[in-house]
């Protein structure tokens, strides 16, 4: 008899387990004990086919590619816990297939050194040639048409920089503070989810290499590691941040935030651009190869519908402006909105007294069409040039993310008065093609570009940077989508000629 | 001897028929009915060539793969009937081939689930990939090199949305109504033609998915089935509404929109860009794919002139803003206009006191270069605003159509001031590839669509739609034809060097 | 002996001729006359090679092919004139080769019918695909990158048309005047070089098929067939105008002057905008196909310098604007000055009392990066306005031409102030195609497309064309070059990853 | 025992030569002396395989290929020659492989013959494909995603020229002066680094060119040949500039500038902005090609982190206004500022004094998304009318260089205000496919440009060309990166469809 028992004491032997198989009634084994998950498959964020592929097995090893332990206890009500796995029950393991190891050490040998690797566009690539698909398509979808996504780049490419010379350069110094912490560089490591996908360190790479950089790192509600794992590896001056997915139940919501000022965590940044997750096509392909039961396809034509109520489960939907002053009961944390997405809500940021605010469009994952965070930041740095005017006291930071992939990029954002820039993706793509390293030589890399452009810009600190130091007038220029609509062009068949092939 | 007589009771025999075979003077038998269609040859909108093949039998196989049985009624003159056919006359009919099976269960085995279908692209692409070509052409057809069609959907790409974050979204609702009728969504199926060219249940399918998703359908005439037939099908609380194009014929026009109002119709929508079909190239080009004997080329050389000539005995292209009167005298359904194209008309529009306008191109089907109705709406809101300033009272609504494939496009036309937007094609896709379940689906994929990004926009409700949440300044902004004008481009070489390939 | 003998009587026989047959020495008998060349090779617009393959023989042949035998007198001056060449001292003509059939009847057997042709573009695809290589490009080449050359079309494309709806549109009638002369339709057949190179016919062709069709032909200097063939040609009421390059030797100008008027050519259209010709090097590169002997490689190094010098002695680079009365004097037909390309020099000509001017920069062979007519148009309309308004008395027409392909280009221009359109290279590539039948295809098929898009405009007379009905912000708009600068992007090299193919 | 003895006359023999043959101990012998080159191995501009590959040999022959033999004097310090190599001790010499043999002399038999090539674009398509890739790597390529690079030729593209016709363009003369020097053209060669990598001749090809051409030839600091040797070869009333980089030791500059004084050149054009090399990943993959030992990996990552600060061993990143006095005392040339970036630099440029300035963004090497020098030149241009407006005195000439491929673009320039334009890759280009011969022909084909576009134009002199002869409207107008992103378009995974490929 093992010992774990749940409360009631009950306990499970493998063949009950092995009968409750179907979507109808769905059992998984975790960590030693047994939940059943069945009214919890149309909520699982990732899709039911990953659980129910699960049914009436352990399903510990495929749990722990992407989760942390931790993340029964924050997605999981109680009464889903049926009691614990009788181990003496269990039949032996079968030899681990090749196809199971970790990720991180796959493709290894086609990959180019990493001394060799020049900038973030190039791990991007890396990444898309030696990840998992499924990996790759959830880190690097963005919502509909991807138009937003796109653009996010695209619109560092449409401000230019206009360089002084004649000024002494010889001593660059682009180290900054956010929210009074030091910070090397003038960029941090956002908040991203489900490390392990690409890697099987996940956020205890990311936040070591941070760490070894002297960055600050924003850890992420959706983490593959617990809060608890990613702390423990904090280095001694290290600056973590939290980022907050609000729970619905203020009660594990003012857990959560408590263990993270608990932890050491120094600033709390609540996501407020997702009150239902984004429609991200490419991801959800993923969930569609393999072959079904037609039992399942009539289920599905209903999931889609309940998509967005599925994940209300977990993340908040009436979180509104009157909840912020519950938070700063709840927490002595400073509070940044992360998500904020026009001049009018960054002076409603302003006016409920938080000490940030992140202009971002969360990757171009949630709304299509959204601006990119550096088109915002003008129309946002005068309106609340204008509200401080009549409100003199302490100012908000103010902070942009998504797109950034050259250290001009960030240069171009602080000129026009941003104090920091978020990057995620790319730091991502850097550890799953090479792990804790990869992101080192990416922060290097992007601190190299840093040192140079500024150099370049005759700007040798960022006290230099000024609005005249750019060109922003072309930033809310659209001529038509980034690029190009891929999917648009896909179902367009262009006019051709009678008998004749162009 | 058959029964069905005419006027004269005269009865033809099968030889005689026969004998009436080219295009001097050519007889049909439809419905056991033969008539002279020498005259109306030159007057065909699908070309005189569709009628040619069937010169001297029986073509009613043929002409019901496209048409309902009171297409006959409303398009022949009485003195085109020669007499009925004698069926004891006519000979054994040939066994069916494979290829003239119904086009709704084509290439089935290729097609991916419906379950799978993630979007309107997906739709245009399966439908592309799967229809017979001809019905592709006429469905997805423009007017000359396409460009309006294809700025249509380019339109709403260039127009940003501005979300606003911490509203409370729990509660989503984007019911409406259109005309005082309720529907589910603020979209519309707007009239098609034709709608057995890709599904042998064509505007049945329509209309009862219409009706099951509780959106309102506008019938169309220019329809496959009878409008008996469409309005038999309608549901217990379904909304119709009814498209006409005029008829040069006034009485043929009262007895086509009594009949409607008869039949339930809830409202008439006149279209008043149609005074001439416009020029598809794509179109036109599947009806010479066949070989033809010289005697018919030199006729059709005649033919290109006289197209514009042709229709006009159809449509009635003297239509102007004085017979608007007419039309509030034979009918009681509110009147709205569809295909106003530019503030000065859609002033005169309220001024004549009819119910509604679309903003439409016909989607891109008629005037080339002409602009998208998106484009078009905010001069013409801002116009009705200053009008109705004047002239205090009940305000007409505003509708928009062409180039709609994602909700976020709906959402747009909604906050600049558009009331509903109607969609077609995309439906017509759905129904080519899936029959009712697809039109089902893809009214359902739009719904989700809805629901996430009024969620994601801050927009519970579409009374949260203001013009503030969109970010249109880029809408007149064109730079060159959308995506690239593919006629211009296969004709020019690009400049290349000596003797070096490029 | 033969009887054609000149000033001094010499006659020369072939054995002589044929010792002339060097760069240094380069005889070649015409029409019976033998001509010493020698000095004219590097003024040869055609290049040195093409006279150099006949050096020393009977160039008769080959001479046809191109020019007509006034060029002779129009070009060549008297003292290069040597004598009559001995007719019995000629060998027997060696067999016709296959390949040296006119030119109008090759590739017949893979064109598409003439009767299955649509629109402009494809007559241009057919021409670009059946013509002789040379010919193609002496055609459709322009100058430098080409970039001018695809603006002329891509402009129309980024003017917009804003149809009327509810106007009476049954009688559609586009007949104009030019220079007060009727037209069927308001466009012109402009004056193109060299008809016999696209087909045998050439000019003829193309003033029988105007004359056909009721459109003004505008005859060129630099015509295959000579002033009076073409002029003989012409139908009973048909209209005909004159283009004039305008000599640098003023007797041979008011020579041709002279014989236009007395030929009964209606209006003198002087070319202002080639004071050189323009540098073509498609076209150029068509002559270095062949390979040559070492001795003229260095010699063509020098022709670059001097191909501006060359074309000189032909066309007079001092004509100026006080050159204009002189004009007027020689000549009672009105002129018209093709070529203006600014708002001051169209106040210039008005002052000058001109019948009227063309917007052009001559189809993009000219100057590079020139803008097109109907970019100029509005600032030209504005100007001569506000001259007009103090200088009331009679108007000039002004005309606009370069790369309409749709009657909607057509249309655009006039309701934007032009009187008439001039459409050329259209014609030619019709002309190559298929000859004079090809070219009443493509003025009927510009009709068929005027009558549609005026009914669908809601513009039944062109009287009803005004400016409101364009949407012409964006002509002045240029983000780039039209399409794609193939140039650039043939020498650039685009960024690669590591040891990665992209 | 050889002579050339050093100061304490130490002679080395090869065998102890070749025992330093490693990265930290790390000897090479230059024409006779043996150098420690251990230290310099960061600095090489090169890179330090370049010169590890060399380590404990003669590496004269190697040197020779890109370097002329002063750069010892002007780069290394005293304190590294080590002595005198013992020349009877050199093994033989191993027999010359093919590869090795002069660049110039390569690929000879595919080139087209230089008498057929026709524009600037040519020279570059013909140098990429026949010049090593190493050399073509360093002279093409730009910083970053090379948006900059390509912006340079794109820029002159969105510039439209506004002819004037009826002008007297007979007499057409484009001479010019530059800082009162006379010139043939307005343009000038500018200076670009290691002619000896395209071509034997390297910069003695150039200069010799430039001087038949009478044009005017920059002399580059980081030259191939030496100066005295580029001086050497001028020709009578040749006229040479020089250009500077400002070496950290001022003794060193001191002596560079009393050098080129010395030898005749008539201007100093002082580089203000290159304070630290430009991040061109095009080169540096260059020197990742062969395969290395693991030991010098790991340095590697840490030499990135150097870059900036090894260039920082030659190149003054301290230089700024206050030095511009002393410049202006060691010697009596005119001083050229050679990168200014914004008109307020411009003027401050004007308050010292200076001869003129460049408006220059170093080719695209530098900074990344700096502007071109097209598109400051108007800005540039008003604020200098202002300053002199209130500052009478004699004005600096202002130029620009960057992306000139094409006479029309001098001529843009100059209409807009600038004295001449820089020309630089297209001379080198021309140089590595033909050497001196190219360059003739490239400035000739330039030359002949001019001639044509200022006929066409109605310019006949420079004093002709005026601001509203251009439209450049949209020179500051910036839809997205030139052509294309092509860094971000290899990293996006286009939409797909379903189980359909696209």
């Amino acid at each position: 008899m093992s010992p774990g028992k749940t409360q009631d004491g009950r306990v499970i032997d493998y063949q009950e387990l092995q009968r409750h198989n179907k979507a109808t009634d769905c059992w998984v084994a975790l960590h030693g004990q047994v939940y059943d998950l069945t009214s919890f498959l149309d909520e699982h964020p990732g899709g039911r086919r990953l659980i129910l592929a699960q049914a009436g097995t352990d399903g510990t090893e495929a749990f722990e590619e992407v989760h942390s332990k931790d993340v029964i206890s924050r997605t999981l009500s109680p009464e889903t816990l049926i009691g614990a796995l009788d181990q003496e029950t269990v039949p032996e393991k079968a030899v681990k297939l090749p196809g199971s190891q970790p990720k991180g050490t796959m493709a290894e040998e086609g990959k180019p050194d990493l001394a060799r690797v020049l900038n973030m566009y190039e791990f991007e690539y890396i990444a898309r040639k030696t990840m998992k698909k499924g990996a790759w398509n959830y880190y690097s979808s963005g919502t509909d048409d991807e138009i937003t996504l796109r653009e996010n780049t695209s619109a560092f490419q449409r401000v230019w920089l206009i360089p002084r010379v004649l000024v002494d350069v010889s001593r660059i110094n682009f180290e900054t503070t956010i929210l009074g912490y030091p910070s090397s560089a003038p960029f941090y490591m956002t908040a991203t989810a489900l490390g392990k996908l690409g890697h099987m360190e996940g956020e205890l790479a990311l936040t070591r290499a941070a760490g070894k950089s002297k960055i600050i790192h924003m850890l992420p509600t959706l983490s593959s590691f617990s809060l608890d794992e990613m702390t423990a590896v904090r280095g001694p001056d290290q600056v973590q941040f939290f980022q907050l997915y609000v729970n619905k139940d203020r009660k594990i919501t003012e857990r959560i935030v408590k263990q993270a000022e608990a932890r050491g965590c120094k600033a709390l940044f609540i996501t407020v651009d997702a009150p239902a997750l984004g429609n991200r096509e490419k991801d959800m392909r993923t969930k569609f190869v393999d072959d079904r039961p037609a039992e399942m396809e009539e289920k599905d034509v209903k999931r889609s519908e309940g998509a967005a109520r599925a994940i209300s489960t977990f993340i908040d939907d009436t979180l509104c402006w009157a909840d912020i002053p519950w938070f700063k009961r709840i927490t002595h944390l400073p509070i940044v909105l992360k998500g904020i997405q026009c001049a009018a809500d960054a002076v409603l940021a302003a006016q409920h007294g938080v000490a940030g605010i992140v202009l971002s469009n969360h990757g171009g994952r949630q709304l299509e069409t959204a601006r990119s965070g550096l088109e915002i930041l003008p129309e946002v740095m005068a309106a609340l040039k204008s509200y401080y005017a009549d409100h003199p006291g302490p100012e908000m930071e103010v902070y942009i993310d998504g797109g950034v992939r050259r250290a001009t990029d960030v240069i171009k954002a602080l000129a026009m008065g941003a104090k920091a820039v978020g990057i995620g993706r790319p730091f991502l793509y850097a550890m799953s093609a090479y792990g804790q390293p990869g992101v080192e030589k990416a922060i290097q890399l992007l601190k190299d570009e840093m040192n140079m452009a500024l150099r370049l810009l005759g700007a040798p600190t960022l006290a230099h940077l000024r609005p005249d130091m750019v060109d922003a007038r072309n930033l809310g220029l659209h001529v038509g989508p980034p690029i190009r609509n891929y999917l648009s062009e896909a179902v367009y068949e262009p006019l051709a000629f009678g008998n004749h092939k162009l």
